[in-house]
């Protein structure tokens, strides 16, 4: 896993995957307390940053083992990145999703292309499954974040905000990333080492799921005590990955962390005051720049919105908070 | 009025506007029947194309005159161009507003540092609180639309959209801008007949405010017969601008017209799909592509989403169209 890796995918994703707009507005700075830079990866392509590393992973296949096909385990932002990575190379795509998945979310991915392949998770096991399809069909498995592929497609993130920032001249500042496996804060953190070495990485997370925040602290991988039950269900995992642990270990800051309130509060600042639609674990890292900021240092700081998959419903009780 | 002032404009404006994307997806695609591409100009400062036009006035006046300061008549989009575009040149700007406007409207004029002058519908005219403040303090009146560098500015979004559709290989398209009196549709209409002949400018309009629409097609300036009760408020205005009709009459196809929910259908479109913000006014045109296919050509259709400033509660109201 090196900085060569990550210039490799950006040339693969050069054409495909959009650079995101670095927004910024004077209500938000006045909230921060300095300026604060919102790298919008809601705004990519499928609605999360998801779909960088998926196109990273299938574009690096050997063109024999691509055409037979991928596979992937996800109900979420994954799926939908992988399912059109898949359908815009031409090759199938095979989503493992729990049967009682929300309906909406396995229309999506299917009219990205993908075969959706439906589990009961009270009976079955989704490994059994996928290694069943895999031998059958030669499908390769694409993991969501402990894979170089992966995490070199979700840099490509970092060197964009790295040029944006020397753009705006911005030299010194945390850039907040939202974390749950670590993919795409490890790839934005050695973009940043490589291309922009004043900004420095941080991780936010929603309470109670701050495996990240721990593990930098103690020096150790720790779990999660619970996997569910919390709206930044996009973000939520058991522990920080085994490849992008060490990464953010030697290059993040302190990791920070903020209630569900507050991640729905930014995203009702997101709508209001950028115009983009964040979803509550796309959010915390506003929220941390937002609220957090006397554990923030310098000037200017830069936080992704990693993704804008949110239902209606979620959406109108973020826009509750405005009142 | 010519090409040449608005490629000025864009010098002028270069390193302060942004370059909105050009956004799309699949699902829209699916609905309209061609594919649809999204300008999306509700990620512009202040969160619409009004920057652009307000900006590009002030940088034209000689400094002298500028440094007295601007004034506008308007509780909108306008309004909130006009004064940050002022803050930003540090010249001051005074903002004439109508007492019974919505608090926060007020608040936001503020915010983005203008001087806020109340007025009272009933008993005073905005126009003689203008004048005297003009003559008082040296004012420059900056006209939201019927004004050849405002209408240069928002031709600068054309420039744009002829370079991104040329990236994406269109040369032949309806681009469909929602209109008010004019500004940005005649703006657009000149940038696209010298940069994309192929790219024809179709106007989008809420029923019962066509007015662009019935001048079209009758070749002379048709009045609406109200100027208020209607959701698409940004773009509510009593008949086409003087300058800005005759390079509609010659550049434009037939106008479109759509319904309040279909506006608001377009609006929770927009949400879901694209992950950007649209205001009633600004979806009337993604509406247009999604909702009268029939009425137009071609294998792909660019709309412009003009802007995004809405409050929570019709937000909602365009989500439950989702439902």
């Amino acid at each position: 896993m090196n900085i060569d890796m990550i210039r490799a995918a950006q040339q693969r994703l050069s054409g495909h995957v959009r650079q995101t707009p670095l927004l910024n507005a004077p209500f938000l700075d006045d909230i921060a307390g300095r300026r604060v830079w919102v790298k919008a990866e809601c705004l990519q392509h499928t609605g999360s940053f998801k779909f960088r590393g998926a196109w990273s992973a299938l574009s690096a296949l050997e063109p024999a083992v691509r055409s037979k096909g991928v596979i992937a385990y996800s109900s979420g932002n994954h799926a939908q990145g992988v399912a059109l990575a898949a359908r815009m190379h031409g090759v199938p795509a095979v989503i493992i999703m729990p049967a009682d998945s929300p309906a909406l979310k396995i229309a999506n991915t299917r009219a990205y292309g993908a075969e959706v392949v439906l589990y009961d998770r009270a009976t079955e096991s989704r490994e059994d499954i996928g290694a069943r399809l895999s031998t059958d069909r030669g499908l390769t498995l694409i993991k969501p974040y402990d894979e170089p592929e992966v995490i070199a497609g979700q840099g490509t993130c970092g060197l964009e905000i790295a040029s944006q920032a020397a753009e705006q001249g911005i030299t010194k500042a945390d850039v907040i990333v939202c974390c749950g496996g670590g993919g795409l804060t490890s790839g934005i953190a050695m973009a940043l080492e490589a291309d922009a070495p004043g900004l420095r990485v941080r991780t936010a997370e929603p309470e109670g799921f701050d495996d990240v925040a721990r593990s930098l602290r103690s020096g150790v991988i720790e779990r999660n005590a619970r996997t569910s039950g919390n709206i930044c269900d996009a973000i939520i995992t058991p522990q920080p990955g085994d490849l992008t642990f060490p990464i953010m270990q030697r290059l993040a800051g302190p990791g920070l962390v903020v209630s569900e309130t507050e991640a729905l509060q930014a995203m009702a600042h997101a709508f209001s005051r950028l115009k983009v639609v964040a979803e509550p674990g796309g959010a915390v890292a506003l929220a941390a720049a937002l609220f957090r900021q006397d554990q923030i240092e310098g000037a200017d700081v830069i936080v992704t919105i990693s993704g804008g998959n949110v239902d209606a419903a979620m959406f109108s009780r973020a826009l509750a908070t405005l009142a």
